[in-house]
Order: structure tokens, then C-alpha cells, then sequence
């Protein structure tokens, strides 16, 4: 099925630079490490809006400074492997040699061209890669403490030694973007949310991000053979993040596109991405991916490890799934999708639903087990995985391969019992050291979502809840970033900390480049949303400097402060086109005569002239006249106010 | 600022005519007048599927009956005048002329043409439209009962007599959709919803229709002027509605594209459509979209009656207001959206705001009452315009001429003042034998929406809301569709009966035929995700068809099924365009060799083929597998457990 590759897919792939509109690359510097340099965006305004820059979260990376100069085959600065150098407790080793079942076999022509550097892994010095005793020694020191007691390499593992690391510092910087100077900026405006329990602080300090992350609350995926990386955190207490599939598969699509979707996903906002990748090339795409990624890139390893038994999932074996691990292990994947809750004893309980097992990674551990009557390898293999991954801090994604892909099936037994074990496995990878957050559905209609968070923190023990969606509705293909946007929006602000992007082409075909911004930018305002209704303390300055703008006709600062800049003037564009337009105080909606807006402008006016005596006499005339016109009413001897004092209001109070 | 007028726009509009994909024009007789014909859409599905057809809400008309003969020149059938004749206490009468500032003062080849025929209009027998007192000596009446006694006009009157119109058997049997059989089908898949109060019942009975119109917790809009409607009812214990915005503006568009735009709105789900035209033409355009529309049409006539007074606010009189309600009500508009609460006292609440008064109704009134320092006329002359819309059977839909245009400004003062305001005003309504429906906001971030519906429910008397969004966010123009399809899911949940639609051009410009149709699958979508979270008993019918056609790789079915088969078939063809591939079992996610749903296929196998035994066994193996991990965890000696059953659980549950 895979289509005849073409040479020129796998020249240099192009990328996208350059700012956004009016933007600017900003970096900082923390405090508590100056040497650190955070970067954020600041979106300057019209000289006549006589206000400061406002300053938005970046997950562009260094291609949107117009500074640096990029270029892919070299791929981005290894800013970070000196931080995990210093922490000690690694080494450089020569790494798994790369086979020809890593790229499903391609040769010649057909292979895609390997990334030009080779650079050797890290790894903890405590592990041995090459020995299948490594992970299986682990189940047998359970009893010692010498896991609890040696060196630190994860996130988690420093977060509970009471270790502040670099990571920790720069995303502490990263979610604060100036908090301090909006806040002062806008402080009769700060929203007072409903956060349903999350504890999101005024300012982010590194040791809040110590204790969230010790706690178990919060991970920084940062995989320590992913240097490229500028490190970001994922937990309920911050701001929400998104992430963004892309990955070939067999039937389309090449290496230069989907190193192109990378940087054009988080050009929008994509604050992860997952390489889903299937067929051929897994290998030197991902490759160039990673070396050319500034956000964690998640994968599912099953899929990969599928691959190399030529798509049979019963041929699947733990020694192949467990040389993929160490394989993207060592080429710098942030986290992995792992299905290990999709038990033997579940797959029954799936038998009736409408749409049976959606997931992919679940079927083909459900398919495996059937074939062979044994418990799922993820599951008896589960602590030699977290040795494995606690070796390079590989974050757990725990999928939900029994989510469901229906209405019909949503919050059914299957997907419970499979969450409850998610919930014991957590336990497990952090007494292993590793990070920890737990994937959730999926297809849900909105009265079934609060209680999937609900039992998500209480099975998980408040590990970060990474969801799909989850689609509302059934019937509206073509829409799904819709349907699917609405779920994500509440689920975020009932505690969701990473929301998975869906696009349009869900269900029907494969994304295309307008397709990932279309859903990015869609995940983006749904977040930014939950941010909005949780209460985060700066969430609603953008909002704020936005509606300034549009009231006051400043449509350049208007564009331009909005997600999608470029969408928000082509549509103005198309109604009312010219230059002279951008300025004028009307728009298309209403003509010259006929504003709202300017008529509002008329009445601060006459408010800024008014006396307080004079507002007092108003409210008095209103509420006389009020009074009269309830009077009239009544005199008319209508029984509707006595239903309306009586038995209605109590049915709805 | 009006462009230069084409002649080519005044030809016969041309409409979209014919069938959607699979699906049948169905009508069906009610028992209780076997005489009425209540259309329906039936979906047919693939011989394989072995299921019935699905029967779906119909909002389109004759339009999409191939058996019927569409000529715009003649307009509907008028089918509803024999209804209204027969139940008496109404008149033919002339009518008022039209003036030529009814269009704007266009002339020539400016004025668009007429409507060819001209139908004398109905009106109460003891209403005059010639007179001015006819209006104002309403309130001298108020004391004595004679309103109370009067032969009953409108759906409301009839209802409180006791008396079940053909309208009422009509709305019940189109709201029931063959709901007995569907269920039956699906008996197992019905919603448990959470309606927040509503109590929608499992059928839907003529009588139930009757009592919720005359508790006013329902609204039939049907003007005795508006013959061709097919009507519907607007009330949160029937199905959510929609409605879509049309209207040319003083700076683009044509009467062709104006009646275009209203059949292909309906064509697309829109139950109710609203002609928010400005500039020249109104009149005459509005013509031709009442003549032609299936579903009820809704206006601003203080939009029309600025346009008299050359667009100069401060010189509205209540005469031209008058005459103008006079005008519309005579050519069949359903409702008027009439900004009555927006007070004199209330104006200086909005100085403060970020985006002051945005509604142009609210504006409008805002400075006419600033000029000459007195009272809105809405409101001093309210039951006057009582009067008037009882002699046509026009309902109120009370503007929320205060609403928030920002984040920022959401749930303030001015906002709930006025909304009490409305509350009051729809008493006084009722009172005149008027139906009435209230209108809400706006931007509204989700944490503050549902308190907007517990207000306008309390101060309302349960009256039906009806939403504009409300938009989530303020940051993402170009995306407005979105941003509000969120909070209109969520609103609609709540209790909210009819969500106007956003499109994706709010903001930035005027929508073009794709962004109506992208407008009104958002807020089907959206309405439909509210039935489903309300326990609609059979909204979940759909979604269940969707997704076993889905699940048994029906594409055909899947995108017949579909609110807009045209764009899933599109989004599918873009990655598969073979013929072939619509009965593939697979698609392009996974390609051939790897598929979730044929897996899942076998995992059905599998279950049918195990004994009762065989599951218990599994069952325990499970639990003893989960109870080995739990005790190796605890052997490590973590403190995880203790604090997860202890401070932890606490918080969250």
C-alpha cells in the first residue's frame, strides 16, 4: 500500500520562519539562573493604543526568530545536554546500531535519507541497555530500597529529592510570561474561575513546580537524549496545554511533510507533538523530527514495534517491543503511549459496544491476547518498562486503549476497569521514578465528562489527565475539531491538563497542512477557554487587549492579537479589502452611519459628564416606573405573579 | 456608501432545490387531524446495515421535495390561511401602503423589484392599524378584563382558553420524528441525561404542546401573515433550535442572495431565520423571503425604522416605529427582536465597560435617549406594541440590547438590570396574550454561563432563552463560530431553547454562503450535543445509526448520516478518491494491515464463543494480577497509597 516514493520527497525538508504579525521573540532571564534564556512572545500595539506589548505564551521555538539562523540539517541547539551533564549520574554510550527493520525494511531509493549527525545517547550510568536482565532484574529488588535511594535522573526522582532543576526553573519562568507587569496592568479584570479544586498560584515559583511535580501532579516530558528541547509542563495547576498528531502512514505522505507539520503545529500554538507514524521510514523521520523539535514529541512504540513483525500483531513479542523502547529511547522521544491497562480480563467487556475497541494501540494488544490466551506483556513487562524509561526520563502516557469511539459506549465498564488499573500502574511508575500522565477519552456526551475527570484524579492520585476531545456528538464528520472542541473546553476546565487536538479530517482521511492549523488553533482557543473559566490570574489579559482593540477600531491590533492573524484579515479582507478600511471607525457589519461601537463611545461621554445626584435621580425614575408598570399589570388581575413567587421559582432555584 | 446597484440582482432569485444524499421527504398524518401533513426527513441506509431508515428533523422545506415545483415568483403554498380563517375573530383588511421609504427611498433601477403577487393581510377584528389610539388605549383598558375575554388570536391566547390549534398538533407530531419505532430500535442506547430542570417528555403529546405554550415555556412563532410557515415550537423541553442571520447591509450583498441565503440556511438545518437588513430595499426583500420561507422569520424593526430617519437616532419617533411594526407585521414577520429593557437609568452602567453597549438595537436607543434625555419609547409605549403583535400573533423576542461584547464585561450590572427589565416586560406580555422569548448573551466565559440561565429562568418565568453563543473567549476572530458553539453546547444543556448562530466571519465581515452553512452545522452540532446531554429520549438514535455505519465501515452511511454529507464525503475523497475505497474495510488512518475496528470484529468472535465460566476466570485472574502489583508497590515502601486514600481523595471527591 505504501505509494512509490518520490527522490525529492527527501531532500532538505522546508520549513516555515519568520515572526508572526507585530510579534517579537523575547528572552528572559530567571532569577534563581540567569544563564537561563526563556522565550516568550510579545505582540506590540498601535502607538495609539497607548499600551505595553502584551506578552504570550511561544511554542514556535527558534524559528520564529527572525535572529537565528535555522538550519534543518543540523537541527537545533543541544542547549540542554549540558544541564543533564552537570546533574551527573549519565553517560554517553555508543547506542543500539540501526537496523533495517527500524525503517520497515526500506532500501535504496526507497529509504529516506538518514539525519547527517549521528550524536551518541545518554544514558542513567545505573542501566544497561543491552542486557533483557535490566528491566527483569527490577521486580526483584522490589523489596530493597535501592531504587528509592539512587541517584536522581528523572524529573520526578529530583522533585522528590527536593532538587530544583534547570528544567524546573525555566518553565516556572515560561508560565509566568511577565505575569507581574499584566496583572498590574489589568488588575480590575482578573477573572475569579471556577477551578474545581486545581490551586493554580498568582505566580509560579520553581519550588511550586518542585512540589507539583514531586507530588505527581505535574511532568516536564524531557526525555535526557532531547536537548533540542524548550522544556514546558503539563499539569492542572498551569496553564493548559495542547498537543498535535502528525506521522505518515502507510497509504500517504513523506519525511520533508512531516517535519514541516512539526514546526507548522507548534508555529500555532501545538504545545506537544506525537509522531503516530506507520509504514515505512519510521526511524530517520522521527529522527529529523526530534533534531529539528523545540517541544516533547510523544510516539506510540506499538505501532513501531508492528511494524517490524510485517503488521501481524500476534507475532508481537516483549523482546521487539522492548527493543523499540530503547531504540526511541536513545533517539530522544519525550514520552510514550502505553497501553498497559488493556487487560485480558477487559476485552470481553467490550464484546457489545457500538464501536467495540477504537484505539489503535488497544486493539492490537487485544488481538495479541486472544491469539494468545496470555495476559497483555505490557502489563507483566510494566516495571522493566519504567526501568527503562526511567533510564532516559521517558514520560508514561498510560493509554486508554478501551476508550470509547462512540456516544453509545462512553463511560462504559470496559473504559472504567481499564482506568482503574491506570490508576495502579501510576502507583508503580512512580515508585520507579518515572513522570506520569494518564490518556483519556475520546467520544463523551457533555453530561458524561465531569465524572471522568472526577475519577481520573481519584483512581490516578491527581497524576495530569491528557484527553482526546472528547467528541460531544456522533453525527457531525467534517466538524470533529467541533464537536470535539467543545468537550476539550469543559474537560480543561474541570482539570484536564493536556488537551489532544482533533482535526477536521477526523474519521475521514489524513490531516493536510490547513487541516493541523485549523486544529491547533481550535485546541488553542478551547484551552485558553478552560484557562479562562479556572480562573488563571493572567489568562484574560490577551482577551482584554483584544476587545480594547476591536472597540476602539485599531483592526491591525485586532488581527494581530488573535490567534490566527492572518484567517482574522483575510475575512475582513474579503468584505471590505482596502487599506483605507484598517483605519476606519466603522466595519462591514453595520456602514458608516449605523455603529454601535462609535454610539457607545457618545455615551462615555455623557456618563463622564454626569453627577452622581443625576444617577440617583435615574434609578429612582426607573424603579417608580418599574413599579408602575407592575402595578398596571397587576391591576389587569393576571394569576401569573402568584405562579411566579410560588411553585415555579422553587423548581428552579 | 451603497454600491452601485446591478440589474442582474433584481432577476428571479435562484434557490438550491432538491434532495439531500439518501434521504427521502416523508409526511406524516397526526392522529389527532389526519388532514395535516407534517413533513420529516428519512435517511435510507445500505441494504447490508439491515436497519430502517432514520428519521431526522426537517427544516428545509419544499425545497428538498422533488415532487414539488418550486417558483419563487409565486412563493409557498399559503396552506396555514385556512387554518387561521377557520378559527375566526380575524379579518381581511387593505392594508398599509407601501411608502417609499419602506425601501429606503430607492427609485428606477435602484428599487428592487416587488414581490409579483400581493396577498391583502390579516389582522384581530378588533385591532385598527389606522389608529394611534388603538395602541394607546390599551392601558386605559387595563383596568377592566375585557383583554381576558376577548376571542383568543394568538398561540398563547389559545392555549390559556384551553384549545389545542392545528399548529400545536403540527409542532407535536414533527418534535415526536416517529419517535415510538426509533426507540424501539434502539431501546437499550436511550440518554440518561441531566436537564437541569427540564422535563422533556418521552413522546410529546398536542396537549403537552398546549400546556407549555400556556405556562409561556414555549413559543409557536407564527404570524397569521405568514401562511407558508411550517411550524415549529421554541421550548427547552422540546428539541434546541437554531437560528441563522441573514440581511443585506448598507455596503454589500442582493435581494437574490438574500433569499438564497435563507433556503440554503434551512438547507442546512437553520430553524428559524433572522433578515437583519440595513440600507435601501428592505422592504421589498423581505417580501420575497416571507413568501418564500418554510420557517419563521424574525426581524429588528428598529433597523428598518432608522433607515426612515436616515439612519439619525435622534430622530425616532414612536410613529415611525409604530408604522413600522405595522408594516412588518402585515407581511407575515414571526418575531420581533425589540430592545424594551435597555432604560434611560441603565446607560451610564455601560461606561465603564471594555466594549460598552454592542448591541446596534441597544445603541440605537442608548442615543436617543441621550439626545433627548427621556425614557425609551420601547418601553413607555410597551403596551402599545402589545397590542399590535396580538392582532397578528407576532412574538416577543425581548433584546438583550445590554449584552456583554467581551470577556471582561460578562455577567455585569447593566447586563442582569436589564434582563430584570425583561422579566417585568414579559408579565405584561403575557398579560396581552402575547407569546414571548427572551434574548441573552453574548461573550460569556464558560465558568459565568450557567448562571445566565438560571437568571433568565427565575426573573423570566421560565419564558424560552434564546442565545446569541455565548462566545468563550475574545482571542480568536476568525474562529468566532467556534469560540461560540462552545457556550451555545453548554447554554443549550443548561436550558437555553433556541441558540443563534455565529459565523465564522463575526467580527470581521459579512458571511458568504460557506460561512452560513459552516454557521449553522456549528450550532447543529451544538444543539444536538445539548439534546444529548439533556436525555433527549431520542436524539441519541442518530449518533448510534453514525456509529455502527461507521464502526462496519459503511462510508456511504457514515456520510449520509452525517449534518453535511457533502464535506465528510469531500474530507475523505481528498485521501481516498477511489470508488473502491467507500467499501474498503479499512481507511486511510491505518491502511489495510492495521485496523482497530476489523480487530475488534474478532474480539466480538471471541466473546460469543466464551462461556459464563471462562469470563468469571478471567475476572479473578484479574483481580489476582492487580493484587500482586499492589503488594509488590506496597513492599517498596512508598507513601503514595496512604496519601491516596487519605488527604487526596478528599479534595477531589
Amino acid at each position: 500500500m505504501n505509494k512509490p516514493t518520490d527522490q525529492s520527497e527527501f531532500e532538505t525538508p522546508k520549513v516555515t520562519t519568520g515572526p508572526l504579525p507585530a510579534s517579537r521573540k523575547v528572552y528572559t532571564h530567571p532569577k534563581a539562573d540567569p544563564s537561563i534564556a526563556v522565550p516568550r512572545r510579545e505582540i506590540d500595539l498601535h502607538p495609539t493604543a497607548n499600551e505595553p506589548p502584551v506578552p504570550v505564551y511561544d511554542t514556535s521555538g527558534p524559528y520564529s526568530d527572525p535572529n537565528v539562523e535555522i538550519n534543518v540539517e543540523k537541527g537545533l541547539p543541544r542547549t540542554r545536554t549540558a544541564w543533564v551533564k552537570e546533574r551527573g549520574h549519565v553517560e554517553e554510550y555508543e547506542g543500539r546500531e540501526v537496523k533495517p527493520e527500524d525503517n520497515g525494511g526500506a532500501t535504496g531509493k526507497y529509504l529516506a535519507r538518514e539525519f547527517p549527525i549521528r550524536n551518541r545517547p545518554l544514558k542513567a550510568v545505573d542501566f544497561d541497555p543491552t542486557s533483557d536482565r535490566a528491566g527483569a532484574a527490577a521486580p526483584a529488588s522490589a523489596g530493597n530500597s535501592s531504587e528509592q535511594t539512587r541517584p536522581p535522573i528523572t524529573q520526578y526522582e529530583f522533585a522528590k529529592a527536593g532538587i530544583i532543576t534547570k528544567e524546573m526553573i525555566y518553565v516556572a519562568e515560561r508560565e509566568n510570561l511577565g505575569r507581574q507587569e499584566a496583572l498590574a496592568n489589568a488588575a480590575e479584570t482578573v477573572a475569579q474561575g471556577e477551578s474545581f479544586g486545581a490551586e493554580i498560584p498568582e505566580f509560579i515559583t520553581p519550588e511550586f513546580v518542585r512540589d507539583e511535580i514531586a507530588k505527581g501532579r505535574a511532568i516536564i516530558p524531557a526525555n535526557i537524549n532531547h536537548p533540542e528541547l524548550e522544556p514546558q509542563i503539563i499539569g492542572r495547576n498551569f496553564l493548559v496545554k495542547i498537543n498535535a498528531n502528525i506521522g505518515n502512514s502507510a497509504v500517504t505522505s513523506s519525511v520533508e511533510e512531516e517535519v514541516e507539520k512539526m514546526v507548522w503545529a507548534t508555529r500555532w500554538g501545538a504545545d506537544n507533538v506525537m509522531d503516530l507514524s506507520t509504514g515505512r521510514n519510521i526511524h530517520n523521520t522521527r529522527e529529523w523530527i526530534i533534531r529539528n523539535s523545540p517541544v516533547p514529541i510523544g510516539t506510540v512504540p506499538i505501532y513501531q514495534a508492528l511494524e517490524k513483525v510485517d503488521g501481524i500483531a500476534e507475532n508481537l513479542t516483549w523482546e521487539v517491543y522492548r527493543d523499540t523502547l530503547i531504540e526511541q529511547c536513545e533517539q530522544g522521544v519525550d514520552y510514550f503511549t502505553i497501553h498497559a491497562g488493556v487487560r485480558l480480563a477487559y476485552i470481553h467487556l467490550t464484546a457489545n459496544r457500538v464501536t467495540g475497541i477504537v484505539s489503535r494501540g488497544g486493539s492490537i494488544m487485544a488481538k495479541w491476547m486472544l491469539a494468545h490466551h496470555k495476559e497483555s506483556f505490557l502489563y507483566t513487562h510494566f516495571e522493566e518498562i519504567c526501568e527503562i524509561m526511567r533510564a532516559y526520563d521517558v514520560s508514561f502516557s498510560l493509554g486508554d486503549g478501551l476508550r470509547p469511539g462512540s456516544i453509545a459506549d462512553a463511560n462504559d465498564r470496559a473504559q472504567f476497569a481499564e482506568l482503574e488499573t491506570l490508576g495502579e500502574l501510576t502507583k508503580i511508575a512512580w515508585a520507579k521514578g518515572c513522570q506520569v500522565m494518564i490518556e483519556g477519552p475520546g467520544h463523551v456526551p457533555m453530561h458524561k465528562i465531569k465524572v471522568n475527570m472526577e475519577k481520573q484524579l481519584r483512581e490516578c492520585g491527581e497524576a495530569p489527565f491528557y484527553t482526546l476531545g472528547p467528541l460531544t456528538t456522533d453525527i457531525a464528520p467534517g466538524y470533529d475539531h467541533i464537536t470535539s472542541g467543545i468537550g476539550a473546553a469543559m474537560i480543561g476546565w474541570y482539570g484536564t491538563a493536556m488537551l489532544c487536538y482533533v482535526t477536521p479530517k477526523e474519521h475521514l482521511g489524513l490531516p493536510d497542512r490547513d487541516d493541523v492549523k485549523v486544529g491547533v488553533i481550535t485546541y488553542r482557543l478551547a484551552a485558553h477557554a478552560a484557562d479562562l473559566a479556572k480562573g488563571h490570574p493572567a489568562a484574560q489579559v490577551r482577551d482584554d487587549a483584544l476587545s480594547r482593540a476591536r472597540f476602539e477600531f485599531r483592526w491591525e491590533d485586532q488581527f494581530n492579537l488573535a490567534l490566527d492573524p492572518e484567517t482574522a484579515r483575510d475575512f475582513h479582507d474579503q468584505t471590505l479589502p482596502k487599506e483605507a478600511h484598517k483605519v476606519a471607525h466603522f466595519c462591514s457589519m453595520c456602514g458608516p452611519k449605523f455603529c454601535s461601537m462609535k454610539i457607545t463611545a457618545e455615551v462615555r461621554d455623557y456618563a463622564a459628564n454626569m453627577t452622581d445626584n443625576e444617577k440617583k435621580a435615574l434609578n429612582l425614575e426607573a424603579e417608580k416606573g418599574m413599579a408602575e408598570m407592575s402595578e398596571k399589570y397587576a391591576e389587569m388581575g393576571s394569576e401569573l405573579y402568584l405562579l411566579e413567587d410560588g411553585t415555579k421559582r422553587e423548581a428552579i432555584d
